[in-house]
């Protein structure tokens, strides 16, 4: 009998609904774990298998290109920000820029996203824990990866590489909330 | 010491990375649970927050204006589709319709989505489960909800509410995989 009581737990942890898991492990908030003692951010995996969904922005760019920009959190950064109207420290939130093609549907005419161009990653840091390092700042880690060496971190400065287009976002920590409708309703 | 065993399972079982837990927890592809024994089909919970997004559509009707459709899949669905080439029998995509604003950022001229319009609703059915219901063919239950009344299930024929939009893309089992690159690789 004694024997069994493992395999029970164990089959019961298994069946806990996945978002009940999420708001229980606090290490769904482990974005620190990408991190090494001087700042340098590592890429997450599996995040289109594992991060949550934010929204989707169709930018049009002077050549006439129009890009899909997918975000997606971290495991119940959704959650906790319904709750307390914020990201939680050690968030990630991960950019992918994608290429598009179009065609005429019965619906009209509809873009979808094809090639990966980049990955810019942030992690959010509550505590400015690294004040020295360029690529943090303004309550964020800030990261760039490239699908041509996808795990290579390529940016040098946040305020260079990436703060130029978060700027009209500032009054709302820097993130284009209004396209990401998660954070207001599940 | 026997009885801390289960406390350490338990925290070994919590400590699953989540695309592990969705391979080994069948109930990922539960989609039968949301089905009645007529082959009604309820609208399934938390799909923002629990579901993995497929990919975005921007069609612009004749009226001009954009929509996107916005397609997330059951936990783990993505990973079983890389695996085997097609969706596992319980599946359950939902594609979620939203009206859309646009303004002028640094990177260009910009679409986002704003309201829901409508929750289309899949069941992936390998079987045939329900011949005699109009909701149920060419391997899919098929629902449709509307945001004025979200849980009011209001299709009447899979044919005539749902099919037409689904032809152009009946040789990929009437899904449009070709805007979902989670479904080539993670």
């Amino acid at each position: 009998m004694t024997r069994r009581i493992p395999q029970i737990i164990l089959a019961l942890a298994l069946s806990i609904p996945f978002h009940s898991l999420y708001s229980q492990n606090k290490s769904a908030f482990n974005g620190f774990d990408l991190v090494d003692k001087a700042g340098n951010i590592s890429k997450p995996q599996d995040v289109r298998d594992t991060y949550q969904f934010l929204g989707t922005y169709t930018p049009t760019g002077s050549n006439g290109d129009t890009e899909m920009h997918v975000t997606y959190a971290s495991p119940g950064a959704a959650q906790y920000y319904r709750k307390y109207g914020k990201f939680a420290d050690g968030t990630v939130l991960v950019k992918e820029t994608f290429m598009t093609d179009h065609a005429s549907f019965t619906t009209g005419d509809a873009r979808w996203a094809t090639k990966t161009g980049v990955w810019f990653v942030m992690i959010k840091d509550s505590k400015n824990r690294f004040p020295n390092n360029p690529l943090w700042g303004n309550g964020w880690g800030w990261a760039l990866f490239k699908a041509d060496a996808p795990d290579k971190q390529v940016a040098t400065s946040y305020k260079k590489d990436c703060l130029g287009c978060h700027v009209p976002a500032q009054s709302t920590d820097w993130l284009y909330v209004q396209g990401y409708p998660v954070l207001k309703s599940k």
